[in-house]
């Protein structure tokens, strides 16, 4: 079969590799029908990602239909159209018996085009296929499932729930990229009283005031602290998330939170940040960080099929499958093309 | 009467001062029958707290009685013996009416021996006496109450709830002073498997593990990464508290967090602190600040009249309240007279 | 001046009475702009709420224009649009320090209309006017803030929250009346999958349908477990919202819940229910009651100031203040007039 | 091999049965160290659980040796000492994806000697090793396990978790068998100031005042009422835990609860209750109902190995495990052994 194989920083090919089987009889194997490029991706090209060995498939945000199952799997079976979750649990471990699959200590965990081969391919082995995959409704479209593989779910668990957000707050989101975007369109799901987004580009920031952010800011020209403060009687932000994953990002949301407020961290991060730790310990300030457990999946497909959210608007590119360097060309030059999510199908038509 | 004046760094005095008088219809004045000295207190008369104006009577802990008060008090009265919180609240801002009151916005939070006149005196103005005050039963030792002031409430809220402790945690305590050991009795509470104590000092180490701490460690001498992993699996500590409040000690305590733990950090910071966001970010750790808003104060003072708790080992040393000169020498040199807390009587021979 | 006086059982009467002063220094006098009747001022004149003694002006929810002000009142002043909560809070107790303002130990609680003289009034006298009245911003329309007086808080605290609706859940609420209509419309603050509302009054149920349920059942005619069973896999509904009062519908509520839902309880009740504990005691049922606190009424009145509620569907009638006896009449009698909240004003022209 | 068949309404005995085997490969069969008889088998053994068909091994409570796994089972292995858990769980299903296994959609929840054959055998198969069994340290005994199965769950988690137990309450627990006794020593995990204790027998008093219960009262001849106000400021009780399962208590504890309390029941009830709305519906009240989901075993085995519990005070009488039919005649007749938990072991010499 063809798939996307990582061969060290910088490279690159969609080429043939054998078809993967089942190799645990909790394993399944899955038809890619709809697979997506994430910005993690794009690290792991770029070396950043040691953890990941030359010869990996990457990708870990799919849809597909389920081909063979092992002898243990019971929630699907062949033919079922599922979500390919990012992150697997085993169930059992002390971290998957909390929901926090992210965390499983027993295999489990974001192991998808990471350390074991991943869905940027025709097939996939996908581990522990009963917490793993989820069937579809046939009303959910398949490029509007991947983007629950992932991003969805990580800007509601990571940056919503962390963040407690609740109705009537004034939230911030640095950073408008394609999870900035999601962590708008789940934070609605409170009812907040603001949403306020910065982002340097003005075509991100764009998109996110058509998703639903009220403001929008450019840190460079606008007096974000200041607009803030005029937002909340003084006081600052309810809650602040970080979605970009760079110290100075990361230091401007702990300064745009009120006391008692939160800031989640979404962004993932390759250096230290600065904790200014004179000014916070007096403010009951709460910070969070994250991996997703995706363990919030289930009721984000309810919402979806019931009409609750739609997060194709984040979707710039659509390709097909076999035009998988392309799609990574396109991905990989947001500032020249734009692109939030690419989708990439096996067979467009059919959706 | 006889008040510790602050008069500039390094410079205190036990001095005669006009008597305090009712200033606002919410305000008491109580007479001080016992006090004691606080850390924060040593910080102030270093220049720390610049907030802090030449001329002003320290002191922030204090149990007395009821003088006068403003016509529009309504829960004590005149002859009653209360303790005096460090944090007064307005009951009516935004915070106040959510039990913030530390981070109260109308005049309340702590103000008493920082932007006004304290508790270090003969007598002292408390201002919004219905929400300060706090009425004390016969059977409870003004020197036991006077605990409850500030450690207690501040250990148990800014540390144990705040860090979420859970019957079965293994919780790691970084520094053993006197907030450090009220963190100890207060983390008990909840029946955690196991409290591990770091400090440089044998005596703070032994006085942890009389009080009820299970290991006491060194961090100069002992692995205390290597022993918290013994404990826990690999996994590290469900609840760090930070006691202490400086960068090394915080920066500690982020290493010794399991994923999913918490980092409650109750120490007095004065400088900034380096966070590993390019590990943290992935560890589902929750970190947090506080200033405490002594929202726990009755909920104490049912567990001290019940005898669910006892602070008095935490007292090292006894003194009149004109000896106030002479406890500050002794407070201020733990490492020579092995100090924890001091406390000063009024009429030690009625207590 | 002009006020809704309470004569007995079936007596009501728009009479001269004299008008209120400042009885305690945490009072305040307010001039009644825009009131509103409940249907517990129904209840009152049938005699089902003896606590309220003949002689007694009626009415708790209002807005108004601050007059006079008490001594200790610091949060509002003369000539300040305000909002009149239904609830008073002394501030100080136990219950009011934690937000709990309907339980106040010390004479606040519901006081208004009830145990002391109400708002259906020219003027009315405030109890502890710092926690009581609310300010108002000039763009939002004093017949939209009258109904955050009472039913809006009510269905939003009693209901949503005591419910611990959940994005994606099935709500179902049992009564469409002005409750159960505040219901729909702060349950959808937290984008529930699904609303289901049962009431036996078509113009109820179409109003429920405007307002946003996405079903709208008659339990006369319509098998409205198997409809609830039928949404969620045969499991039963997240959260169960009762807002009628009467035995027929708790015990309908309790039928319809899944194992592990909550039956949030609003319907004031005036005869003890059934509890199937033969069937309920292994279904991890949350069964909640109670009376508003009012605790959040800042954040609905941010809410509304940001457009993110409107309740003014829910007003279907308008009069004049002095047209209260013609008001009485339309809302006692919704089965013929279809009326659901009345709102008077002093002068309607100025709003 | 020997076992305990129940044979319908009043007929049991200990016959020979054929050896369980594995069916699923996610089983696993156990020969059975340590077992004890839980009242629910009373009520089987009294026809009120019709579910349990003729012929079917009852028990559910049991400490065991691995010996023989399907090819799914990863967390256990032949030879493992082990606490099976009374309750099973797919692991995959929405109920036990939030830890609620004891709703498990799959074939899980409470089925050893329910749906399928149990525990008082010399072997059992045991659906779903991997969430059901837990092994077990060397240093905790047999007869200390084996109550960890169901009765220290289930008083933890649907009597002491979902009453919200709090440091610093008042908590009464209505019924003091063995159930009740356990919601004692759970409950006391987090010090609540008093634990007040309800039960008609003396001897049952008497264990609960020498597990940790403060008040023991006997509703016939004390006014339990009077009690638990003159403790809570006439208020009531912060928790009220129902642990017999008749109507009566269940009323009883309902009137016991202060304002904004909860009313956690834990008794198994084949009646309905009456529940007093009337009054209820004003005062916040909250009542939790559940079957256990045994999610807390893990902790509560950590705190027995870390003697922060030790629940053997509550056994009673000790047999060998071919003495299964007389172990049943002292613990059907508790009035006259005075028998709370009776333990059977296969070698009682080895524990």
């Amino acid at each position: 079969m063809l798939a996307l194989v990582y061969h060290g920083p910088g490279q690159r090919s969609w080429e043939e590799v054998p078809e993967p089987r089942i190799l645990a009889d909790t394993d399944a194997v899955v038809r890619v029908d709809a697979v997506t490029i994430c910005g993690t991706d794009l690290h792991i090209l770029k070396g950043d990602v040691p953890d990941v060995r030359p010869g990996t498939v990457l990708g870990h945000e799919a849809v597909g239909t389920v081909g063979e199952v092992g002898s243990a799997v019971r929630s699907v079976s062949p033919g079922d159209r599922v979500l390919i979750s990012c992150i697997a649990g085993c169930g059992t471990c002390r971290f998957c018996r909390e929901g926090h699959y992210g965390q499983c200590l027993s295999g489990g965990g974001w192991a998808l085009g990471h350390t074991i081969d991943g869905v940027q391919a025709q097939y996939a082995r996908v581990p522990f296929a009963d917490l793993s995959l989820h069937p579809l409704p046939d009303t959910v479209s398949s490029e509007a499932a991947v983007l629950l593989a992932d991003i969805l779910p990580t800007s509601y668990e990571v940056g919503v729930l962390n963040g407690g957000v609740t109705p009537g707050d004034v939230v911030v989101i640095v950073g408008a990229g394609p999870i900035g975007l999601a962590a708008v369109m789940t934070a609605k799901l409170y009812s907040p009283s603001r949403i306020v987004v910065i982002d340097p580009a003005a075509p991100r920031r764009d998109a996110a005031k058509r998703i639903g952010a009220d403001v929008a800011l450019d840190a460079a020209t606008d007096d974000v602290l200041e607009v803030v403060r005029s937002l909340t009687d003084g006081l600052g932000a309810d809650v602040v998330m970080e979605a970009v994953g760079i110290p100075e990002t990361f230091e401007l949301a702990t300064t745009l939170v009120r006391p008692g407020g939160t800031v989640a961290n979404i962004g993932v991060h390759g250096a230290p940040a600065t904790l200014h730790l004179e000014t916070l310990w007096i403010k009951n300030v709460t910070i969070t960080t994250g991996l997703v457990d995706t363990c919030t999946t289930p009721r984000l497909l309810r919402l979806l099929a019931d009409h609750q959210i739609d997060p194709t608007p984040i979707i710039t590119h659509r390709f097909r499958l076999d035009q998988m360097m392309e799609a990574y060309d396109v991905f990989s030059r947001p500032g020249d093309t734009g692109a939030l999510k690419v989708v990439l199908e096996r067979d467009p038509a059919t959706t």
